[in-house]
């Protein structure tokens, strides 16, 4: 399916021209974010694989080339659009890895009608997938042993965004999802309990857990809260001896004081000798939460997380660019007041642990012992390599947040390690200013 | 298509159970919101048209089907779910119409286990839909004469967003919309200028603003501001005068004091005798921003909003619920800590001017000149109309908001009209919550 529409109007209006001129010298575009949300010290990569995915299948199609037709774009530039494909390459940092403002998450190096055309999608994915993997990280630091699972698709933005959630989630360390089709998609773990309608459906609270435990053995978690929550522990305890059942069971507290109801529940179902039952909780639940459960020390095993990781609501976007760095061979920046760009081609080098990145030109060398955060993922079009896998991704993130300072952890007043604009870069910077702006003025933006 | 596994497994679960034990008996849910957010005085409902085609074809795949077998559902469950289909009625607000805090969106009845199974769905469209074109509401009342053009797309939790956004902003009465595939989709007006890096691409702004005017002709919006943005304005007056333009030009201001910038870009287009040259704003600007242009009288003739319409920043989600009301012709209710609902199927009647609306039964009359906002939209699983249309809601919701009193239309204290339980319904809730709370303790909960 094509998606070369899916974009603003005026990345084919600019394409159209560049065409219609035979302007193909190789731009540079570089996609970044300008400043962190103020409540977040670190920012994680995601997107990339729904990026690469879509340079692959970059082509308009003839419905499409149809309909710019009568939009109003002329004969010459609706053939021309026919037989653009995207041709470039980019350099990226992989999916799960930790990166900081300014640092490029990915740079295009193709002729600059493609390289323009595909801005609006690339922006798409990276900002918010990124915006919503940085959530589920802060939730996964924040809730130490207990495990997590995505509860999020029905108040995502949508379905779409509802599989990212999933995807993103996964790699930030969550262990299962309530999404099917994002399990089937992924090859995550399904997970899912019932609701207070199936409670409801039954004449009592003892009759749904029975109907429940019977038709659905090893997935049994009984949601314990929709009458009184403490006679539905209760009931459960009945159920499960009347049953017999001795594994993979759980009770699910859903509203009210999460951590004294926690408390009391272990008791009730220790004291039942079911001291193997978990206890599962869920109620528009965020990062603070959890770090409250963690620090409580409440004897919750697991945490369904839901809305307010899935729309990211206390930063629910980043402020993403995607600017022109070089063209045919020549740096460029603008000068937009608050909106300076850096110059060139980048690199964005780590040393370990995280105390400062260096953000450099690309072909300059690194100091000793760090790491190189872009790497080519695409060459004339065609990806380098395989897909990437979530394991590996989660892995990196896992990596990376062991290797951050506290003070970028902290949940509500983080302190972001620095990036450290290189000599060369600075110079680079000073010079194609200069070249934009002939008075000796002092330049009155800052970067 | 099928978006059947699109969904939380505890749908799955729960109607895997019931069609096992063949309990079809009817079972109404209700959709609605249980708090406004704190910042909303009211709601604009939105998301029923993709509601209603996803209902009308509701299936399992074979590929589904097999997932699930593999995902460990019994052959005799499988079966069952192979032959489901949504049969039942639905009755819904109109997109484009306000709603409050606990008036159903939408009500499902059918046999129990297809109304269960639609849950997350209908929860996840209606949800995000109404955020955003509550937001897009807010934007379009505090522009006041400023054409308002959607600038999203770039920015929104993935592309599904961004096609809802540009449809439900087209609602909130926006002009057009930079996103081309959702123009195309939903014959909506597309809009866009050019990119700071179209600028950059030429040796000059001048080369570049003539170029693009001879290129794309009737589409000449020139972005002023990647270097200095009255130079800026200046090099677009001397190119509209070079080619002998006299018609559809616009200047674009996309950073800085955009309220000085405008009156001064103003003045020098005027000077020039291009007073018929238009001045359009962008720029991470939202509701606020726009009141702001507003009051001050700014010369702006339209603006460009993105990203904070686009996430509704604010206020990204709303508390929706999806609740069981009545089964097998029988109320019910749960009465969870802070979640209790209300029982029973459910109409709203709205008096004009808005003061405050009735929450009544659905059988119920209403009081004399009152309209019922919640109307039949399908019935045993067909649409019972066509498709609605963009207009049709558009101008529900201007004359909505022409009915709302000032209070609910503030932007940062609103209060919303109250919503009234009529006698009846409040009867009938006591009724219920007696019989599931045998004990004469006064119930602690509030509604």
């Amino acid at each position: 399916m094509s998606r070369a529409l899916v974009t603003d109007l005026y990345e084919l209006n600019m394409a159209a021209s560049y065409l219609h001129r035979e302007m193909d010298a190789p731009a540079t575009f570089s996609l970044f974010v300008r400043d962190l949300p103020s409540n977040r010290g670190f920012l994680v990569s995601a997107g990339l694989e729904a990026c690469l995915e879509y340079l692959e299948e970059f082509h308009f199609d003839d419905d499409e080339l149809a309909w710019l037709r009568t939009a109003g774009f002329p004969e010459g530039m609706i053939r021309q659009f026919e037989t653009v494909r995207f041709t470039g390459d980019v350099h990226a940092v992989p999916e799960g890895r930790i990166v900081l403002a300014k640092e490029p998450l990915l740079e295009v190096t193709a002729p600059i009608a493609e390289a323009q055309l595909v801005e609006t999608y690339l922006l798409n994915q990276i900002t918010y997938q990124s915006a919503l993997a940085t959530k589920a990280a802060r939730c996964r630091l924040a809730a130490g042993h207990i495990d997590l699972v995505d509860f999020a698709l029905r108040r995502t933005h949508g379905t779409e965004a509802g599989m990212a959630v999933a995807r993103v989630s996964a790699i930030a360390g969550f262990v299962g999802t309530s999404n099917v089709e994002a399990a089937r998609r992924y090859g995550l773990t399904p997970a899912g309990t019932m609701a207070h309608s199936y409670v409801e459906a039954f004449g009592t609270e003892r009759e749904a857990f029975l109907t429940f435990a019977q038709d659905l053995p090893g997935r049994t978690t009984f949601l314990v809260d929709t009458y009184d929550t403490l006679k539905g522990v209760d009931t459960a305890i009945d159920v499960v001896r009347e049953l017999g059942l001795s594994e993979d069971v759980g009770v699910r507290l859903d509203s009210g004081d999460l951590v004294a109801l926690a408390r009391d529940t272990r008791e009730r179902l220790d004291a039942a000798g079911l001291s193997w039952v978990r206890i599962f909780a869920s109620g528009g639940l965020d990062e603070h939460d959890l770090e409250r459960f963690r620090l409580s020390g409440a004897p919750i095993d697991a945490v369904g997380v839901g809305t307010r990781m899935g729309v990211s609501d206390d930063a629910p976007f980043l402020d993403t660019a995607y600017k022109l760095v070089e063209f045919d061979f020549r740096p460029v920046m603008k000068l937009s007041t608050g909106k300076v760009s850096l110059p060139g081609a980048k690199q964005v080098w780590r040393s370990h642990p995280i105390s400062s990145d260096l953000l450099t030109t690309r072909d300059e060398p690194g100091p000793a012992g760090a790491e190189p955060l872009l790497v080519p993922v695409v060459r004339g079009g065609k990806r380098i390599s395989e897909p990437d896998t979530i394991d590996a991704a989660r892995e990196r993130l896992a990596r990376d947040l062991d290797d951050l300072p506290q003070s970028a952890l902290d949940l509500r007043r983080p302190t972001a390690p620095s990036v450290v604009v290189s000599d060369h870069l600075a110079r680079l910077t000073e010079h194609t200013r200069r070249a934009l702006t002939p008075t000796s003025d002092p330049p009155d933006q800052s970067l």
